[in-house]
């Protein structure tokens, strides 16, 4: 049998309420993340801030130096975006790293039951804990500016003009979030109505009850004005319409229970 | 002419890089709230915890006082999700309530350039930053949960079985956040390559550019076995038809400049 990585449980990231949809495990996990196209990283800028701050970025899970690592292995997540000289600085100067917290949430369905309190999504969320640091050897950027273009789209990144040159490698902040620990919290499934209302023909006979399945699209590619390849290569395609029948397909599959 | 209204600038929400991305108005900065099926709410849980926290909740952009302000107009965050007791206890116990950073992000393209570089997404985000308290009042109370509602379907709240009853009453949390500031970015356009690239006939005849529009579909809705309202209402497969339409239409009107 093989044993399936889980993220420890500490007080800080043990799922309290419907335990029932709590998973601690690497794989579905990181999934999320590396399905998410936009991850929210959470600071705290300071101790004079009286608010923490909320970053949207590029997230990827991966291991440079265990790059055959497969989802449900222990992985670093690289994160690129806007860093501002701030959070910079709080990265690079903490002992550890920056602590920071990262989530990402997949809706996957409105779940539309008989009174608004047992309302639900279908959906699939991941939250990790963890110390950011800047990646500063070259390889190990380069590595990992791949790793993020290929999450834009499968393959991007050699049919791209690459390598980056000196003012694309200084210009690029790319930070390698260590995790501490993480947790992820999935509901699938139809409506669950209560005896109360069930019981209720009034009740059962006016309101509709089911799930709208929801899901993210990849359209036509629209060439831009200065492209000069006439034809949409084949990984982008493809990629579209392969990715957007998997989400339609994750969507449905997430209203059985 | 109509002055639109602005969050103040200050240290923490200031757009500092591509800061003509950057927007203080409330108008489109309230619009990507209320647009996100979830928003990430993230706080500090405590002086001895090294890291913040993030929950995905469902936040609505509204003012109980003033129901009849428009999306423009100064507006209470009114969040629904799980609220831990530690979180519940945090926000009663604050004076001012708990400082909370709220942030939602819609992606509408994958932009791609010639050089890894430049990609980047089509996109509009927001982060509010403000005081969470929980609602008390019954009437509030009420009102916000129909808000709620109503967001995961237009007009589903007077569609079910209401009012809550007691039990539903106490078993349900709401937070309301008044916002303190907030910002918005929004990326739009086809990608924006460099000269010393354009210039290179082998990366411009080699290199697709272009846009692939990104939006969320909701799909046909399926009954729930206990279901036993025979046609779906039209305020809901309509509201799926329509914003899929929607969506779709303002990924694609993204890529115009």
């Amino acid at each position: 049998m093989v044993r399936a990585f889980e993220y420890p449980k500490k007080q800080h990231n043990t799922v309290k309420r419907y335990n029932d949809r709590g998973t601690y495990q690497l794989g579905p996990i990181h999934s999320v993340i590396n399905n998410s196209p936009v991850v929210h990283v959470s600071f705290t800028p300071g101790p004079e801030d009286r608010f923490p701050a909320i970053l949207p970025m590029i997230g990827v899970m991966a291991s440079y130096d265990y790059p055959s690592s497969t989802i449900d292995e222990p992985l670093d997540c690289y994160l690129h975006g806007y860093v501002s000289s701030r959070l910079m600085r709080l990265a690079r100067d903490s002992e550890k790293g920056l602590p920071v917290c990262i989530s990402a949430t997949k809706v996957d369905g409105l779940v539309l039951s008989l009174t608004p309190n047992s309302h639900s999504y279908n959906y699939r969320s991941a939250v990790l804990q963890g110390y950011a640091r800047p990646v500063e050897e070259v390889k190990e950027k380069v590595w990992a500016m791949e790793q993020i273009t290929n999450k834009v789209v499968p393959d991007r990144w050699r049919h791209s003009r690459v390598p980056p040159d000196n003012v694309e490698m200084t210009s690029t902040m790319i930070l390698r979030v260590q995790i501490e620990t993480g947790s992820g919290k999935v509901r699938h499934g139809e409506p669950h109505d209560e005896a109360k209302d069930l019981d209720r023909e009034d009740v059962t006979s006016s309101v509709w009850t089911g799930v709208v399945p929801v899901y993210e699209t990849f359209g036509e590619p629209v060439p831009a004005a200065t492209n000069k390849v006439k034809e949409t290569p084949l990984y982008i395609s493809s990629y579209a319409k392969e990715a957007t029948i998997s989400n339609r397909e994750q969507a449905l599959e997430a209203v059985k229970e």
